[in-house]
């Protein structure tokens, strides 16, 4: 029998994810079951996160005394419980011991996985909250040197060696491209949100050789519909192209010398679009397990005997 | 006495202006009457632009036998008379051929300036409306070459010689500032919109040194005050330098071995922050005289004869 040992939140922005899990690391069977819900930091009034676990919780049909661990925006300024950034390089024996213990009203014990900054570079830090979590449970701890990339709203690029994150950036393509569709006149002159995959190849390639000049490529997003260099149904997808083209030829800048596949983790969306755009760049690419969040906080939990091994 | 020989129209996107010149190009003396309005082609309805055209026109108390030339976003698509772009490079000559004559209802003479483009890179077709008659206004028709710059919602820089635009660049930097500030995480985070001059030279020499991370700085102008290693009420600062900083790195790289100081053209707030920031990139400026726009149309009207020399 599959006894819960262990129930694993990932609790960010705009959503709110929950596992009970077995407390092994054998596979799949370890997640005895799974909830989610549109409940994330933003969505919750008046600070009334507890009520908001507990109703979730109750879904997952595990009992008061099973210990939480959760990662993700929870722990921010925004959230429940601030917990400090962890500096970089961290694995998962530092992020266990910097866990944060503190008990519910209910006598729940949960415990909060800190984030991590990277300061290496004093003109920009970095910061990342959950995605260190996603990243300890995607790769593989024996590896020497790797790159995992979180595609999204702030994109993240990390250096793993030996299971520790040893440094990080972050590019705002998610968000960029969202207030440009939105907000600018690249928006307006646009029409229709349908994927174009010509459109998209040709943004990435112009994004790749764009060597800085951002600022002045975005304005081509305007020219080339406006001389008929490219259809305007096409516009959007080669505004997305662009961005994620310029996001790797920028990161590949930051993180060089790594020669094996990048491990990409986020959502089949995301994941196929930078598959595509790093194999225009020429970079390898596989995609990390599922419910990579559940398995980081899984291996975070038993380093310091939450759960047994 | 003064006798008005031209009207010439500044008509753009959000502003109409509008100048009654005697047709000598002895100074400021030429200038008889001026009028402005917040009457640009985005507030003009449903077309009616000849009668906001003879409204304006009235304040100036010229005959409707006078000439009217006009440039700017009017000739676009968006406005009254689309009039085809014109090739790059172009001097005062080729514009003057190019003119677009349309008589109005009114029996009204009107004289409309193409816009230029340039074609010289595919994958990044460039254009101007209204640009091209204050750079023709600017600029020294002896100097052997030299840059102007315009900065703004959409800021170009033209390379200019023997007063011809030979190339130009455009930059999308005032309204990525403008979507950033209002509607991104970046903008929720800032507090104020007082100007901050630490602020904002810490942003122009990050914007000189990104290199090309664009993406990636637009996080520092988050972790940044995070850290408190910028303060709150400096951040829309910092990224206003930030933003200028990589247009002018980027710019650099575009237009390479321009020693002559460069031409800045626009208005005072946005000429004395260029100003600053081309200084920290060793880049000298100086400023155009006023009034460039009126000072270019007449140039055109008096190459083609439509007045006398």
């Amino acid at each position: 029998m599959n006894r819960t040992a262990l129930i694993a939140v990932d609790w960010g922005t705009t959503s709110f994810r929950a596992f009970a899990l077995s407390g092994t690391l054998s596979g799949e069977e370890t997640i005895i079951a799974r909830t989610q819900a549109p409940a994330g930091i933003m969505q919750v009034a008046d600070g009334a996160f507890e009520t908001v676990l507990e109703e979730q919780l109750q879904r997952l049909d595990a009992g008061a005394d099973v210990p939480v661990i959760m990662s993700g925006m929870i722990t921010s300024r925004q959230g429940w419980i601030e917990v400090d950034y962890l500096p970089c390089p961290a694995g998962g024996d530092e992020i266990a011991s910097a866990l944060h213990r503190h008990e519910t009203r209910a006598g729940r014990t949960v415990h909060l996985v800190a984030g991590l900054i990277d300061r290496r570079e004093p003109a920009r830090p970095d910061v990342m909250r959950g995605e260190e979590t996603q990243i300890l449970g995607a790769v593989d701890e024996t590896s020497d040197r790797s790159l995992a990339v979180l595609p999204g709203t702030h994109s993240k690029w990390a250096e793993v060696g030996c299971g520790r994150i040893l440094r990080f950036s972050t590019y705002m393509t998610g968000e960029l491209f969202a207030v440009l569709r939105q907000h600018s006149i690249l928006g307006k002159l646009m029409e229709g949100d349908d994927e174009d995959e010509a459109g998209f190849e040709a943004g990435v390639r112009a994004g790749l050789a764009s060597e800085g000049g951002l600022l002045r490529d975005l304005f081509s997003v305007r020219t080339l519909p406006l001389t008929g260099a490219l259809a305007a149904g096409a516009t959007a997808s080669y505004l997305s192209g662009l961005l994620i083209g310029a996001e790797i030829s920028s990161a590949r800048a930051v993180h060089r010398g790594l020669d094996a596949p990048v491990m990409l983790i986020g959502s089949d969306r995301l994941v196929a679009r930078y598959g595509q755009a790093l194999a225009l760049a020429s970079i390898r690419s596989e995609r990390a397990r599922d419910d990579a969040a559940a398995w980081g906080m899984l291996r975070i939990a038993r380093s310091c005997g939450i759960v047994g091994s």
